[in-house]
């Protein structure tokens, strides 16, 4: 129906678009119709629900989708065109659908009509319609830059793997942390009974749900407000490019999911790898001696495209216990057609206006902390004038100031001003010798760690947006509060399968199963250097979940592999390595390369008969050293 | 006199401090006296102005530093002892100085006399005294952690260097970027002059001051309010350790700098070199194509070790135009002596509170943004109601508003609730061919970005901490506010050399030649996890400055290291790596190599007479490719 009605004005769009449509073919070679996200539910003036959606015309790029054999560019979501039409689309009847209107350059239309009566009058302003071209095309431009065409430092790892997977069970042990791994169709990648020296930290841990918030004076835009694991982070968790996505020593898991009544993997859909990152974890010098640790992480990572957007999803594991989350994003922006907008974008191309947009990402953490009686504090820098007993007159200074999140009637939160709370989960009955609480504390490592919408009561997302009001929460546990979002919401957001603003229904949280729900995500405002693609440098969000007077000192001191070197002045007396042998030998390259006409998409996988001895053979076992 | 004070209670100090001191050369064996860092001028009721200095006892770890050749532990802020003296030290006549008072376990005797009679009768009460030890200690501890004795991943070059550098001018290219170093005693390395595509974007990048303020009911801890540039980030600019602070194959230059009427020199106090980011810099995948660019940055580093702490200081460039400013921190803490301070800090070892602090460093950006003639503008995400012609009742959305930064009156600033504020420095005059200012953004990148004092007003710091009350400023430009702190401040800081405040003297600030000055850092209360040295995974701090509406297109578009796979299903139809070949061959690892008996300190360099031809053999050229 809607290219039907899009045909009948195709007059109108060939001259306002720069096309030559004559049959439906053309129109599907130069076009891709669709729009607002979630559809919305209006009521009519006697309570009935309508149904209503807004469609936009996007172009493809070099109108290439049909000719077989010839590679386009996924570029389309940079090629709005500026018509939009508004259908009733309630119920299942067709019959029924009505066009309401169209929208061209910031007027409104209530027929085809009437638009067409517009375009031909003489002071129609017509707008620039947006083409394709190189400037979609993520492939190298320009001249080239300087020595670019030798090999660029890479990572290599010439002492083999060092930690060990069980691929059957997804079960991971890296130095003194272990895990498990699950992937749904839904979100993705979640972590499960995290450990650390043998002790649970974290029950749970990964993404909830994706929000993409829209805003523009055109209904598309404003009326797109995606929730990505309706269309799910499983199946869009493409194969990882080795020696690009991960380095290519990289251990892979396949990602499996159920979708559509069929089991399916994509291969090496989880990438895990160790990596030095680039400063040390720990260094001190004086005159005498310079001791500095290496700084080894674990990186466990998903990507997932959703549409136009690639996230990288990784979860980081130091040394001193730190556990971090981060996410990134990269892929084609979604625009607008440039048309009385400068209120909600840039100009950044011919037609085109950067949309602006609010990322939410929100996550959960079920903490374990020694237990599951755990309280979640606030050490707060205040600044406070003392009277000392050594000093004639008041001082200005600041003290730490300890509260307590008591229950879900407080348990909604911001970062505070200057970022003098310090956020911590602790178990008060587990107290470390010295009788403080042992504990974790969450903390921004990366970007907008704790950005939420702009929007307030969002009338795209109406009760569906409640994780994303703030930068974090905390709950008790309850087995109905598993999720804060669910992917049938979209369907209806007035009334989502899971509203996550009734899990604040008053319960204590003092010593209780806690769960925290925080938001990553940016602010995004497109400009010219997000074309083609937006790039991670600047897109990218993180939190830290770090121990606070959880052991007796820095469990970091463990690792041998650091350096210390005694000197006097030029002089080294001694130097100590701790039995941390320098890598010998030679890396051949060659061995290294990875045929990248190996590549591989899906791989369906058998539900029955189900093959045991498959399962058996992948047995938990130690790496071979290489 | 400090010591001569002391030693005249050396009863006391035995009983409270488990210590057997005798003579004057044991106790120099044990302990370490020094207090209050800036000095504090009071004056007393004729309006005199006297210099009062609060001294606490520290003791060395281990009683070895006296012990030739004996290795010590730098650990001796980790091991306050309690008892704190108070001293009028004004003029230079020592013998006009005199105690005026002794505090221990928070109570406050005028003379040694009275607390001699207070520690002799019964009810005095006994506070655990700090004794060094393995705690104290960096080394390795522990039975080991699995499969750590092989050796990790590393970084390697296969390609060679990939940038030029005039050693001599310490001039660098790379990719689209060039700039120059500079390296003095007070701040250390700076950078001048950073072209992008050849075109000026900044004139200065770098450091100004860093302040440590601490607080605690001692008057040791409430006095402490470092200003580091007064001690120097050039002496303190250690040598860099290949492997480990630093890949083997960095580019070293030495950090020069003059102090005490000598030029001297560190080897390897700068590190250059190339990495690639654990991340790509862009990726996007479909159903029939995946496109992913390696992210590989150059870093340029300065360490320096202030007394206690080691600061990572890291400008790092990336393919799309953006340089990153970080800073990190480790080392060993400065702690408090536990006694009733629980509101400063957590107990951390027998008689130990990390105590609280702030960490505040300033950064001068001095940009030039096409031209000097620039202006700081805000453009916000701000939530609005609106009545589109295209629904019959107001939506809930938002918009973006443009704000300038008129004058200096108003050029204090935070980040706004909910990061909704972009902050951009744009040439208004020079906009791109879509009619939109060209610019940069700044945007906080890691950790506390904008981190200012808790503290309000703090006595220590009076006129000197005008820099640290905010998260970020923008002045205009003149030739007599070329720093926001001088490292004479630290002499009086009512009196400043430069008082940063009175900048800000209502200069209009629209298309002028703007300083953008920011600060790092975080506010710090340490736990056991910062024993015996605090890692950097949690204290590290970065902003981000990023092209904005600045060029037509992403400029890591250029890059031909990256990939693009074109496939259906299972079938890979073309691969297309640009022209940027795999590395081949073998790397030697015994050649990556690196002595540690060849770790240097200081080189002397003559100033008279000056060797030109040494100059003049370090060209300009491009290294040779391995």
């Amino acid at each position: 129906m809607f290219t039907r009605t899009a045909m009948s004005m195709k007059d109108i769009v060939n001259d306002l678009l720069n096309a030559t449509i004559d049959t439906e073919e053309d129109f599907y070679r130069t076009f891709d119709l669709w729009g607002i996200d979630p559809l919305w539910h209006e009521k009519d003036d006697e309570g009935n629900d309508h149904v209503i959606d807004w469609i936009g015309f996007w172009r493809y790029p070099g109108r290439k989708r049909m000719d077989n054999g010839t590679m386009s560019f996924d570029g389309e979501t940079l090629l709005p065109q500026g018509i939009y039409m508004q259908f009733d689309i309630t119920g299942r009847d067709k019959s029924k659908w009505a066009l309401l209107g169209v929208l061209y350059g910031d007027e409104y239309y209530t027929s085809i009509d009437d638009f067409r009566t517009a375009w031909q009058s003489p002071d129609f302003k017509k707008y620039t319609p947006n083409m394709g071209g190189r400037w979609v095309e993520t492939d190298p431009t320009g001249e080239g830059l300087p020595l670019e065409d030798r090999p660029p430092p890479m990572s290599v790892q010439p002492g083999g793997q060092r930690f060990k997977v069980d691929n059957h069970n997804k079960y991971v042990e890296w130095m003194d942390f272990s895990f498990y791994l699950t992937f749904t169709r839904d979100t993705g990648m979640r972590l499960y009974d995290i450990r650390f020296q043998g002790q649970r930290i974290i029950y749970e841990l990964g993404l909830q749900e994706a929000i993409a918030h829209y805003a523009g004076n055109d209904p598309v835009q404003s009326g797109t407000s995606y929730l990505d694991s309706f269309y799910g982070f499983g199946p869009y968790a493409f194969s990882q490019v080795p020696g690009y996505d991960m380095p290519i020593y990289a251990h892979c898991l396949n990602t499996s999911f159920h979708a559509s009544e069929l089991s399916k993997s994509h291969r090496c859909g989880i990438s895990i790898f160790e990596t030095e990152v680039n400063h040390p974890i720990q260094r001190h010098s004086t005159q005498s001696y310079v001791s500095v640790t290496k700084n080894i992480a674990l990186i466990v990572r998903s990507i997932s495209t959703i549409g136009n957007y690639d996230y990288i999803f990784d979860y980081n594991f130091y040394l001193d216990g730190t556990i971090e989350t981060v996410v990134r994003a990269s892929g084609y922006i979604q625009t607008a057609y440039y048309a009385k907008n400068d209120d909600y974008g840039y100009h950044i191309h011919d037609g085109l206006s950067g949309s602006m947009h609010d990322h939410i990402l929100n996550y959960k953490v079920d903490f374990d902390i020694l237990g599951t009686s755990n309280t979640m504090v606030k050490h707060v820098f205040e600044p406070v004038e003392v009277q000392y007993k050594w000093h004639k007159s008041p001082r200005n200074t600041m003290h730490i100031v300890r509260k307590e999140v008591e229950s879900e009637d407080d348990s909604k939160m911001n970062w505070s001003h200057n970022a003098q709370e310090q956020v911590l989960v602790v178990n008060k009955d587990a107290t470390n010798q010295f009788g403080e609480p042992r504990g974790y504390k969450i903390m921004p490592s990366r970007g907008g760690a704790g950005i939420h919408l702009t929007i307030v009561n969002s009338n795209n997302l109406l009760n569906s947006a409640a994780f994303a009001t703030n930068a974090y929460y905390v709950t008790k546990y309850k087995d109905n509060e598993m999720r804060s979002a669910s992917a049938w919401n979209n369907y209806d957001t007035a009334n989502p399968l899971i509203n996550f603003d009734k899990f604040f229904d008053g319960d204590r949280l003092v010593q209780e199963d806690l769960v925290l729900w925080f938001n990553l995500g940016m602010h995004h405002v497109p400009h010219t250097g997000d074309l083609p693609n937006t790039v991670f440098t600047t897109a990218q969000s993180g939190m830290i979940l770090t121990p606070h007077n959880y052991l007796s000192g820095d469990p970091s001191r463990q690792s041998i592999q650091q350096i210390r070197i005694d000197y006097d002045g030029d002089e080294v007396s001694d130097v100590y390595t701790f039995g941390s042998e320098p890598a010998t030998g030679r890396i051949d390259l060659d061995d290294l390369y990875w045929n990248p006409y190996t590549y591989g998409g899906d791989v369906a996988v058998r539900k029955f008969p189900y093959d045991r001895e498959c399962g058996k053979n992948q047995i938990l076992a130690w790496p071979a050293a290489k």
